[in-house]
């Protein structure tokens, strides 16, 4: 195995990537619509096929209660970790088609980019990371390390089925790290690298006053309004420091150490730059924390959607029976999921007044996750950014959530390295999503570097 | 002119008034939808057939930007007072369709009532009120006064040509009292008559943020969220006593004298009745003031609708561009019109912080009114009910607004009598509306002695 013939190699079939990237991105593997049904299977068939022909083993479409997931493995690296590559292949509807310059799943070259759903998010990734390792199985000198692949169907409406699939086939998964390639980096020059990501927890809260909708003049003054309580009560999650007034919020919070504050503001993030990427005319949040550590470092809550009376044009004279809204929490390490929900009751059970009754269901509730940035497989992630991009890349703390992650270290054990090259503005979920070509290939070349790189360090 | 003549053949000819109400009741008149236009016309033309056939004169559709006004007088009564009798022959939609037991242009009647859309709301009351005028000139004695027609087409849209209209044909309508119709009684054996109506005042609110949604999880925590400003800005227009927090709201609220209050007390509303007619789990209002006081004599502001983010079904995470609202006052006098909207916009300036924008509409305003309650146009109605119902009726103040009432104070200078016999519990407006034949009958008698008794007052 010859790391820079195989890269060589690799750079001699750009227009052949293309072509068979391009067969993939036609494939409107839509997960939310049931009409894509079979376009589901078509794309899981294809993804297959590829890692048959490129010579891995075991290549199986694995039944799931909602779409199948691909598997496959090349064990033959003994004394060598053993890496669980993570991705999916469903991608986002495409509405609002009217907005698309080329057709979504008719693949178009414009510039260095290519358009088309999930060209970015992330069959892009998914490409990039299997063509690293057909590059160097052609070499004929086989992998540097143990690989086993599971690649999804279902991400884009919440992976429904993955974490009981990892729980059923916890041996077959056995792993010493999960590369997941679901990820971005901060800009096509600057390497990134996401080291920790928050959980979430997703809410419904519904106000109830009285049982049929009422007429605001004959009942205006009189009663309880339950669109005025659910403002109340939401509006009361914060205290006038941009703080949640949950009872027992923070109190687990950990603490950021010196160490690690240096390490993430050694990346670009600052004020200016959130400023400039939400176009906001302000940033607001807690009080007495930086903008890059109100992101990730602490947790935070936001109403997501909220609803009642009458949404219509013109005026309505309604004082309705009910209102509702969603809201949500990005959470820290070390909060306790689990009294979260008896947070927000004790909270309403003093918030809502006596005249109306609430009914609070929780959506969902995954862990957030802080992954050691000194373990060989994140350093080896660093290593390989360094030669491609020619430059360290910055960690930093996502804000968001990929609740996998959580899933790998709560059935495996396992933390992830998250290394994918899509861009922030890459359009993903939106009109118009694009890959930019160059850094699909320096990201099969950092795939190759990293599989190299984890393998030599043994 | 013998009154108990007039009666005596009203009373003999109940089948014949059933039959002739029925063809009424079977046309459509549905104002809010296009394609009941023509059937808007033959509503009309309806109403001013019957009118020309009993005999009143310069009957006549008056021509509006919609739906034509009915027009006809009868003005042989030379010193004695002249009299506006307002109505409308529009009607609400009759969605859901699926609840109604009958269909709603089917009049059917099931024991003392009957079923229709607009039984009671309200071509039951101008029918009733043209019967008996109709019974008093079939006599051959005339009218004990002078009589003038205003029959709107649009009262259920809000009335958008009525002032114009009103001001446009002054000296044609000009009148000593405004004889309302469109009115509720207590209970059919407990006779009312409101004196006062609340004004109002709808506004809505949009609170914008950044200019497109955001991921809330990678911008949750560092950002305004649109809907908890709105919910902030909302809930800060009450104050802990159930007050409204605007600048100088309060400050021109006429006072409640003791006499006022006296005859308030008279009728039967406590808050026993109120929390049975709202069905709510307690009432509540403004600190200090009984429910009735609460109701109608004091102004107050309701949320009637609200919407931001994500209203579907499941978890989605997004952190909402904008968020918004309509709200509206109900207004007492001496409240100052004018200034409600700087008043609510100064306290918009101060509770909306920087981060966001917002921007404010005005969808309506009008204003509330008390009516002299000793006048000989209220004092008449008084004893016309005391005759026909066997007991003095009781005064009320409606927390409701008429805007049309404001509109003749405004455009005619003139008071507005509210007599009409529709109950709180006919379903107008819902499926299923009806009208109790028993009292369409003792309207009738009233609307006959009420003129006799104006007439004879002189």
């Amino acid at each position: 195995m010859d790391v820079n013939v195989a890269i060589t190699q690799m750079k001699e079939q750009r227009e052949s990537y293309i072509k068979r990237f391009s067969e993939a991105l036609a494939i409107p593997s839509v997960s939310a619509l049931q009409q894509h049904k079979p376009d589901m299977h078509r794309m899981a068939r294809w993804l297959a096929k590829q890692m048959e022909v490129m010579g891995l083993e075991h290549v199986e479409l694995m039944p799931t209660p909602k779409n199948p997931i691909v598997y496959g493995d090349w064990l033959h690296a003994p004394g060598s970790p053993t890496v669980l590559v993570y991705g999916h292949y469903d991608v986002q509807p495409v509405d609002p088609l009217s907005e698309w310059i080329s057709p979504p799943f008719e693949p178009a070259i414009r510039g260095d980019y290519i358009y088309a759903r999930g060209a970015s998010d992330m069959k892009g990734q998914i490409f990039a990371q299997l063509m690293a390792v057909e590059a160097l199985l052609k070499t004929g000198g086989g992998l540097p390390v143990n690989l086993k692949y599971l690649i999804e169907g279902d991400e884009e409406v919440g992976s429904p089925p993955l974490q009981e699939f990892i729980r059923r086939h916890r041996d077959r998964l056995h792993c010493d790290a999960v590369l997941n390639c679901d990820s971005i980096i901060h800009a096509a020059s600057m390497p990134s690298l996401v080291y920790a990501l928050r959980g979430l927890a997703y809410f419904e809260l519904e106000i109830c006053g009285s049982p049929q909708d009422l007429h605001s003049g004959s009942f205006g003054g009189i009663i309880r309004n339950p669109i005025d309580v659910l403002c109340g009560v939401l509006a009361g999650m914060h205290d006038k420091k941009g703080r949640v007034t949950l009872p027992g919020f923070y109190d687990k919070v950990r603490t950021l150490s010196d160490e690690e504050r240096a390490v993430l503001m050694e990346g670009p993030y600052n004020d200016e730059y959130y400023l400039k990427l939400s176009a906001s005319r302000g940033l607001y949040g807690e009080e007495g924390y930086s903008s890059v550590e109100r992101l990730a470092v602490r947790p935070c809550l936001d109403v997501n959607g909220i609803w009642g009376g009458y949404e219509g044009k013109g005026a309505k004279t309604v004082l309705p029976a009910k209102a509702g809204a969603k809201f949500s929490m990005r959470l820290v390490p070390d909060q306790e999921l689990n009294a979260l929900e008896s947070q927000v009751r004790a909270y309403l059970e003093q918030a809502v007044p006596r005249e109306c009754r609430w009914k609070l269901t929780l959506h969902s509730l995954g862990p957030g996750a802080v992954m050691e940035r000194n373990s060989r497989y994140i350093q080896a992630a660093v290593e390989a950014q360094e030669t491609v991009f020619g430059r360290k890349p910055f960690f930093r703390r996502e804000g968001a959530s990929v609740p996998v992650v959580g899933m790998m270290q709560e059935e495996l054990g396992v933390d992830s390295v998250m290394l994918g090259f899509g861009l922030p503005d890459d359009g993903i979920h939106g009109p118009n999503e694009k890959q930019s070509l160059s850094l699909l290939f320096k990201g099969m070349e950092t795939y190759l570097r990293y599989m190299d790189i984890l393998g030599s360090n043994v």
